[in-house]
């Protein structure tokens, strides 16, 4: 078993010689440029790292990885569009760069070379890895849409909250450590439950998104910091405020929450008491520590090594110490 | 075997049961919208039909034959947003009646749900079905890239623009008939010829497109005669203009084409007029006549009744006399 940085560097060099370089270019190019943007490749680096737990070469699951990674990349291409965003880790963003049109059409061919990439695989894993893709790809649309319909909603529950959250981002985490257990030949109960670590995980990911976005050091977190405050987002913060804060700090917060000013610093100030005061912030905490120790729960029941386990554990620890 | 209007009818009352009552609302009643305005229902009925004629029961390929249905239906609707059209068979599109954003992702969820459509099939045949279709989807992503792009060129070549519309149009026909042969266990041989007759008739039917735009009746053409003349569309008519024509018949072209007056009756008389005296109509109607009798000639080659193959002959006929 090697390191996590040795997963990343193998799959970021598989990725750089499957470059697509077809015709029509205005189609491929923008493909290969989202491609290369860089980014943390967790997603395909836990389909290889699960490969390898499982036993098998991870040589197997570089074409799932990469699957993961491109509908990853095109969920992020179509996203860009819909909220209008004009800069994607720094640089220019495909519709940006391009346009609309192009950015829609690109994005769909992403969506289709990501199941072409499971053709290398016999027919049985073949279907497994397609079936797991397209419910998990469905999945991420359906949040994606719940997502938009919170924007123009004050009704929004926790519980709708977190299943936003676990369709939009915890099912890809998920599917890309059970898709190595796929291409391994884990047996059904080891694919579950690794499926359910990674949704655990997943969730406790993106809470602690939330948590940082508001509370994180503007030094090492990779956004904006305060940028869910400006936008006026119902995180899990902002809900939690209005389920246990007080009416005067819930007046507030909805008050705050109805202005845009232009500069946000005394807003973004204000609410960060409001989360703190109200017990919304230790409450986020919690919440990160209870989907994370849960998540950990589950690698016990996995049917691998003790040092395979750890090395899960301390992945998934890696996740969520971050940038704090 | 039975009429052509029974398959459609077959077809028509298994999408009505099929329809997707989901949540999210905004996400699933986009989806139901533009599969309930109707249309010919031309490719599933293909998918059918070629499923009888390889001699398994049509049942047996209705989930096939929703799945290139639906892939159809989410191409109008991405093609709609990239074209910028309100209406769509007469209704309202769906990024019209919704907005941009629902037609993308609701768009998105439609070409994953016809991916999923495969799944009730055994692996071996599903994986032959998932090949086929993101081959074909592909191509049809290229296709629409390649029409963007022709807009700002004028140095397109016949040949490139027969490339465009056979990806654009002709690969998805071909695929529903080779889809029947995979469904009913044809033979790879007999798989590959009914896919080049689609491929045959459906350029057939394409440039007869092109050429009923112009000289269709009014009373039967299902779009607005002139359309293509009135935007400006480089087609097949146009095209063989510029390759056969007197200077004088290039130049008026060119300069009517430079052109978008606000009553085009003129315009698309004058064109018409050249169509006709450089030659283009007749050209037009022999590559029209020549494609569809490559098609009907691989039909020889099948290994299926005589019967089968009138069947197919007629329905192939039925198609290319329509609407003159």
């Amino acid at each position: 078993m090697q390191s996590i940085d040795f997963y990343r560097k193998e799959f970021i060099s598989y990725l750089g010689n499957k470059t697509i370089d077809r015709e029509p270019q205005n189609l491929y190019a923008p493909i290969s440029y989202i491609l290369g943007l860089g980014g943390k490749r967790l997603r395909p680096v836990l389909t290889l790292v699960a490969t390898e737990v499982f036993g098998k070469d991870y040589n197997k699951a570089l074409d799932a990885a990469l699957a993961i990674e491109i509908f990853h990349n095109f969920s992020l291409v179509h996203d860009d569009i819909m909220d209008d965003a004009p800069l994607r880790r720094g640089k220019a963003t495909v519709h940006e760069k391009w346009d609309v049109n192009t950015g829609i059409l690109s994005g769909d061919a992403m969506l289709i070379t990501a199941y072409q990439l499971f053709e290398n695989y016999p027919s049985d894993i073949f279907k497994d890895l397609a079936k797991l893709f397209s419910e998990t790809a469905l999945k991420v649309c359906e949040g994606q849409q719940y997502d938009i319909d919170f924007e123009s909603r004050d009704d929004v529950t926790l519980s709708e909250y977190l299943t936003m959250i676990e369709y939009k981002t915890a099912v890809l985490i998920a599917a890309a450590l059970k898709m190595g257990g796929i291409v391994a030949g884990a047996d059904q109960s080891d694919q579950n439950e690794i499926y359910r670590f990674g949704l655990n995980l997943g969730i406790a990911f993106q809470l602690q998104d939330d948590y940082l976005d508001a509370f994180g050091d503007p030094e090492t977190f990779g956004k904006q910091v305060g940028g869910d405050i400006i936008e006026n987002k119902k995180t899990y913060l902002y809900l939690n405020v209005l389920l246990h804060g007080t009416a005067q700090q819930k007046k507030e917060l909805l008050d705050l929450f109805s202005i845009q000013p232009k500069d946000p610093s005394a807003k973004i100030a204000t609410i960060k008491d409001i989360f703190k005061e109200s017990g919304s912030a230790q409450r986020t905490q919690s919440a990160i520590f209870d989907y994370s120790n849960r998540a950990f729960a589950i690698l016990d029941k996995l049917k691998i090594s003790a040092d395979n386990k750890s090395l899960l554990r301390s992945f998934g620890e890696s996740l969520m110490v971050r940038k704090v």
